[in-house]
C-alpha cells in the first residue's frame, strides 16, 4: 500500500509564463521516455517479478517509488509554465480580444481546451501516454537492459528539452531529473554489473559537460547522482545490489539515502476564463 | 512525495489457473474504466487542482493513493491466474509438445509473448491503456460528474466480468473492488450533494442485488461501501466533505478510516519455458 | 438538416444467438471498409464539395443518406446475433455457473463488458473506429476512385464474412448489403463513365457468382443492384449522373427509386446479467 | 431510415479566412467532447435500447437526429474559416512564393495536404476521431450520466475555444453549439430528475455569465436553451420526458418544438492551388 | 534476397535549413499516402501474391524496390532541411540562449527531442506510421485499383506541400518523386487497361501544368514520366505489361530501363547540441 | 539503391494449416520487437547516421539489409500456416456449411477479411504496426544499446512462441531467426565493446540450452550465430567492427560472408472462396 505526503522532491523555480516550454516539457511528463513510463514500468516490473532474487525487485521497486514523485514534479512545473499565459495583458494574450489565443500559436491548444491551463498525460507533439510503451518481458536481463536505455534517453531528451528555452521554471525541474535520471542509470548499470559485466567509461549517456547544463551542479554536489532515495516504510534488499562503486565514469560510491526533505507544492489561483473550478458562490 | 509498505489491500485468493479470465479482468486493470485510469485521471485532478476550496482537492487524492493499491491487487490476481497455465500438465497444456499452446486458444498471447505469464497494461481486448482517458477539465463540477460516472462503469463492468467465471481468485478481488467502487461513488456523490445535488435512490449504479454477489457481503459487514481509507501521513481534509449520511440507498454514515491491515504479496515462481527470471547461474 | 422515421431498410431474419458471428460482422460496421467509414467519408466530401458540379455531390450525398440505414441495420443484426447468448441454457452459457462466459471463448468480450450484449463501433478485431480512415481531397476524381474502391471492398469483405457462418441473421443483411454495395459501385463507376472511362467488364468487383449466395437473388430481382434509393425531400440532381445503362458486367439501366418500405426495428428485451437498462422499480 | 433537406441548422457568419481558428474548432467536430462523439453515441444508444420505457430511447434518438445537422453545422463553419486562406494577397499567404505557406505556420497542415482547405474527422491537436470514445454499457442511469456530462463538457470547451479567436464566422457557430447543448444537458438532467434526482442549482455546467457571449443572447430570447428540435417524422414518445420545468438554474419549461427554418449552405469555390475538384474541361 | 549501393536515386540539392519545411514534408515519409505506405504495401502485395498470372506481381515488386529508394531519398532531403537548424546564429535560432528553441516554434518539437535533427517515421501532424494504412486484399483489380489511387493521391499532396515553401531542397525531391508517382499511376493504369479498362484521358491525377512544377520538366525530357527503373538481379516479367501506349494524357510508350545513375548520400556533421553521435574521445 | 533477387534468405518447412499458429507468428512480423521494426529501426538509423565513424553506420545498415529478407521469410511462412486454412475438408473448416469459420475461432478473423489467408502488418493481438515503436535518438551508444535489447527480446519471444505449437513450418523459420537474431545481438554487443564494454557471460539473452530448440543446432553448425551476410553491391566499413573473439558466452569469431544460397519463394494457389486472384477468364 502507498502513503503519501504533500511534498515536491524539489523546488518550482518562477519565471515568466510560457506556454511553448509548457508544450515541450510535456514529453518528460508523458512521453515515450518521460517519466509517466519510468513510473509504470517499473510498477509493473516489481508487481511480476518471478524468483528468489529480491534484491533486484526491491531495486526497481525503489525507483518506481520516486518516480511517482518525478511524475508530480513535471505536472507541477508544467502548471507553472501555464499558469497566467491566457489573461489579458500577459504575454501575446489578449490581443484581438481574445485572452485565450495564445493557444492557437506556438501552444499546444488541448492545454486550454481540455486542461484549465494544466498539465496533460500527453507529449510533446500530443499524443496521448500509451500503455504499450511499458517494457516488462520478466526476464530480468532484458528487462533491466530495457531500463537502463530508457533511463538513457530520458537524460538524452532532456538535455536536449534544457536548450529549448531559458525559462527557469523549466530548467531547473529538467536540471533536478537529468542528475537523478544519472542515478537511476547507476541502478541499473550496477545491476547489470552484479552479473559480471564491465561498462567502463560508456555511462552516463549522454556523455555531457555539467558545465553546459549549469543549474545541474548543486545537485551533484549534494551526491544526487550517486544516491538512491528510500521511500519504503518496511526493509528493503535494495543495498544489496545499490552499494560500492559507481559504475559510471563519474566518482563516488553508491549510497542509500532518505528522500529529500520536501517542497511545498504551489497553490494554483481560479481561472474564470477556464471556468475553473467554477463554484462560483455555489459553495461557500 | 509517495512512500510503501510491502503489503496488499485485498487478500488474492488461490484456485485453478485460468487464462482465459485473466485475458477479460485486464480490463479493470488497463481498460477504460480500470484501476489505471481512476488512478491517473485522479492523479492528475489533484496536481492540477485550482482555487482554496481544498476540501475538494483532498478527497479526489484521497481516492487517489488508494488506486495505486488497486492497481497492485489486480495485476497481483491477473498474475495468479496465469501462473503455471502454461506449464506441461496443467489445463489443456502440453498438448501436442507445446507447452505454451494455451496461448493460441482462448488467452491473450501477448501474456505468454510480451509478459512471463504476468500483466500488462492492456484492456480484455488487448488494447493498450491510453492517456487521452483521462478526464480533467478543471472545472470542479465536470471532474466530479466524471468521476461519478467512472466510478458507476467501473462496478457495472466488474458485475459483468464477475459472471464469466466461478474462479475464486478472480471473483474475491471483483468482490472487495466492486464495494470499494461504491464508498468512492458515495465520495462524489457526497461532493455534489455538498453542492446541492439530492441523488434520491440513484446510487449505487448498478442497482444490484448482494446476494448475487455473495463474496461482496462480508465487505459490506465491515462497513466497506462508507469508508474512506485514509493514506496521508499529513494532514488532510477530506473528512469536511466525506461524512454524514450516506448518499446512496444503502444505510448508514460515512467514516474516514484507517486503511485495512495488509496482506500478504504472493510470490511468483521461476518459469523456465518463459526464460523468466531467466539468471541460471549467473548469479549466486 | 436529418429527419427520422423509425424504420430498417431490410428485414433482420431471426435465427440462433452467435455471438462468434457477432464478432466478425464488427468489421461492417465498424472496420476500415464497414458501414461507419461510407457513412462518414461521404458526408465529409458531400459538406466539402468544391465547385459547380453539383450533379456529382448530389450523387455522393444521396449514398450518404442510405449509409445512416445501413449503420442502423447492422447494429440491430449485431444485436440480434448477441442477443441471449448470455443467458444461462443457450448455447454453452451458464456451464460452470457463469452466465457469461461465452465472453471468454469466442465472442468479442466487450460485446459482454462495454455493450450490454450489443453492437460496438469497433471492427472484427476489435479496433475501434478511426476518422483517418475517411478520404476526402477534394480531387473530385480521386474522391470518386477512392469510393469505387471502398464500394468494392465492402462486396468483397461481405462475401468473406457470408462464409463464416450459416447464421441467418447474419447472412441476410450481408446479401442485402452486397447488392447495395453493387450499386453504389456503379454509382461511382458511372460517375467516372461521364468523364470518359469505358470500365468495360471489370466490374462488379468481386467477380462473384450470385448463385453463391443465394440470398442475394430477390434483391437482384427486386433490381436493387441498379437502383439508387432517393431520402432527399427537395430537389436533387443526382439522376443526370445515374441514369443509362449500367457501367457493370451485369444488365439493366441504373434508375433512382424511392427507398423500400420499412422494416419493423426488432425490441430488446431487458437483461439482468447486464443491467441493462436497470431501472428496476424506480421508474413506474 | 433518414431522410435530408439540404438545409443547415444554423447561419453562417462571414469573416476574414483564419486558419489557426479553423485548427481549434476541430476540437468541437471531431474532439472527444465534439459533435461526432455526440452523434454516434447517442446513435448507438437508440439502436441498442432494452425495455419497454421507450421514451427515454426517444429522448435520446431526438438528440441523435440534431447532432447529425451539428456535425453538418460545424465542417461548414471550419470551410468558411479555411476558405481563401491559401491563394495569394490573403493574409500571409504567398510570401515567398510559396501561396499555401499558411499551412507551415499556425494552421493544421493537412488542412492543406489532405482536405483542399476543408473541414476534417480530427480534433484540435490533429488526432483522428475514435470510435472508443462513443459511452453505450446499456444501463439506462450510466448512459444517461454519461450523456449529460458529455453535454456539458461540450459546453464547457466551446466557451474556452470562444475565447481563441474574435472571428465572427466561428463565434457565431459556437455561441448557437453553446445554447442547444445547454438544451440537451436538460433533456438529460430531466430524464434523471424523472428517476428522483433533484440538480439544485448544478446545470448549466458551466455557470456562465451570458453577457460573456453576447452572441448567446438571441437563441436564449428564442427558448432555445429549452427547446428540443423533433426532426422525426412518425410518432415519438419525447415530450413524456421533455416537458416541465426546467431541471436547470435558468428559467422556463421544456417544450418540443418544430426544427428552426433552414439556412443555406455556403458554395465553396474551386480551389485550383489544392486541384480541387479538378475536372477542367474534362466534363462540360 | 535484397542488395544495396550507396547511392542516392535522385540529388538533394543544397539550400537554407527549414524545420517547417521538414514538418510538412513528413508527410510524403511517414503519411497514409507517403513512401513508407507505399514501399510497405506493394511489398506485401508481392510476397502475399496468388496464382499464376506473375507478370502483375513482378510489376507491383518492380514499383516496390523503386520505393525503398525513394523513402532513403525523403529521409535524407528531411535531414537536409532540419540540418544547422538549431545552432546559434541559424535563422531564428539561439536567441534567447536556447539553441534548438526553434523546436518551440513552426518544428515538430519531435525532430529536436526524438532525432538529432533528421526523419523520423511520421506525417506532417505527427503521427506516426501506421500498419492499418497497407492495401492488401488479395483480390487483384481491388488491389490494383487502390494502388492506382493510393500513386495518385501521393501526386495530389506533393503538389500541394510543393507550395508551402520555395525551398529547392523540398522542391527538387517533390518534383523528382511527382514525375515518378505519374510513371506509377501508368503502371498500375496500364495492368487494369489489360484487363479492358479505357481510362480516356482521366490520368494523371490530378489534372496539373507542368509550367507550375519547373523543376519537373527535366524529368519529363528524361522520359520519367513513362519508364520504369529495374532493380531485379534476375529474371522479371515486368515488361510482359509495362509497354506499349501510356494509358494517360501524356504522350509516350512506356519502357522498362535502368536505374538512374546514383548520386552521393550527402555526409551529416556531429551536432553538439544533440549529443549526436556523442561518442567524444570514446573510440579513436 | 535496392537490388533484388527472388530467393528466400530460409528454406519452408511444409506442414499442415495451422491459422492459430499464424496469428502469433504475426508478433515476429508485424510486433512491437519483430522483423519490420528491426527492419524500419535500421534503415532510419542508416540513413539518419552523423559523423564520420561510418564503419557503426555501415555495421547497422547491414543488418538492415538483412532484415528486408528475414520480412519476407514471415510473410512466406505465415502464408504457408494459412494456405488452404479455410477449405472445406481441413481441419475443422467446413463444417456448418462455412467454409471460412475458421476464422471465428481461433485465428485473427483479419486474415481471412483483409487478407486473402495471407500475412498482414499486424502483432499477435491484431494491433498494427506502428512508426512510434522506431529508436533513433541519434546518440550512437544509445541507438547501438536499443538495438542489443531490441535483438534480445526478439530471441526473447521467438523461444516463447516456439512452445506454441509443434507445427513444423512455424518452427524452422523461428529457428533460423533465433540464431541470425543471436548473431544480429553480437554485431551490437561487439560495437559497445569496442567503446570499451566488457560483457562477461551476459549473451545471449535469453540463456537457453540449444537443445531445447533442435532445430537451431544446424545453423548453429554453419556457423550463423557469428557470422554476418553481405548484400553490399560497393564498399562497406563493416568488417572493422564485425571481427574478432564473439562478445557472447559461445565459442567462435565473428567473420562476414556471402549470404546463404537462396531458397525458392513458395507459390500460393488461387483461392476462390476468397476471391483471389479473382481475374477469372478476364485475362487469359
Amino acid at each position: 500500500m502507498y502513503y503519501y505526503k504533500q511534498e515536491l522532491i524539489n523546488e518550482i523555480k518562477t519565471d515568466r509564463p510560457d506556454p511553448a516550454a509548457a508544450k515541450v516539457l510535456q514529453e518528460t511528463l508523458g512521453g515515450q521516455f518521460g517519466e509517466m513510463r519510468t513510473m509504470m514500468q517499473y510498477f509493473f516490473q516489481s508487481s511480476n517479478f518471478r524468483g528468489k532474487q529480491t534484491q533486484y525487485r526491491d531495486l526497481i521497486r525503489g525507483v518506481f517509488l520516486e518516480e511517482i514523485s518525478h511524475v508530480e514534479l513535471v505536472q507541477n512545473t508544467i502548471n507553472q509554465l501555464l499558469n497566467g499565459s491566457g489573461e489579458p495583458g500577459v504575454g501575446n494574450s489578449g490581443s484581438d480580444g481574445a485572452p485565450l489565443d495564445e493557444a492557437i500559436k506556438h501552444a499546444n491548444p488541448h492545454h486550454f481546451i481540455m486542461g484549465a491551463q494544466s498539465s496533460l498525460p500527453v507529449d510533446a507533439g500530443g499524443n496521448p501516454w500509451n500503455g504499450s510503451w511499458v517494457y516488462n518481458h520478466g526476464n530480468l536481463i532484458a528487462d533491466l537492459l530495457n531500463n537502463l536505455i530508457l533511463e538513457s534517453t530520458g537524460v538524452l531528451q532532456k538535455t536536449r528539452i534544457y536548450e529549448m528555452s531559458s525559462n527557469q521554471t523549466m530548467r531547473e525541474t529538467l536540471a533536478f531529473l537529468i542528475v537523478r535520471d544519472n542515478a537511476h542509470q547507476n541502478a541499473f548499470a550496477k545491476a547489470l554489473e552484479t552479473l559480471g559485466v564491465d561498462w567502463a567509461k560508456l555511462f552516463p549517456v549522454p556523455n555531457y559537460d555539467i558545465n553546459k547544463y549549469p543549474e545541474c551542479r548543486k545537485y551533484v554536489e549534494l551526491g544526487y547522482h550517486n544516491a538512491q532515495f528510500n521511500f519504503r516504510l518496511d526493509h528493503t534488499r535494495i543495498a544489496e545490489v545499490f552499494q560500492g562503486e559507481s559504475p559510471s565514469r563519474n566518482e563516488g560510491n553508491l549510497f542509500v539515502s532518505e528522500p529529500p526533505k520536501g517542497f511545498p507544492v504551489p497553490e494554483m489561483p481560479e481561472m474564470p476564463n477556464e471556468h475553473s473550478p467554477g463554484l462560483g458562490d455555489m459553495n461557500r
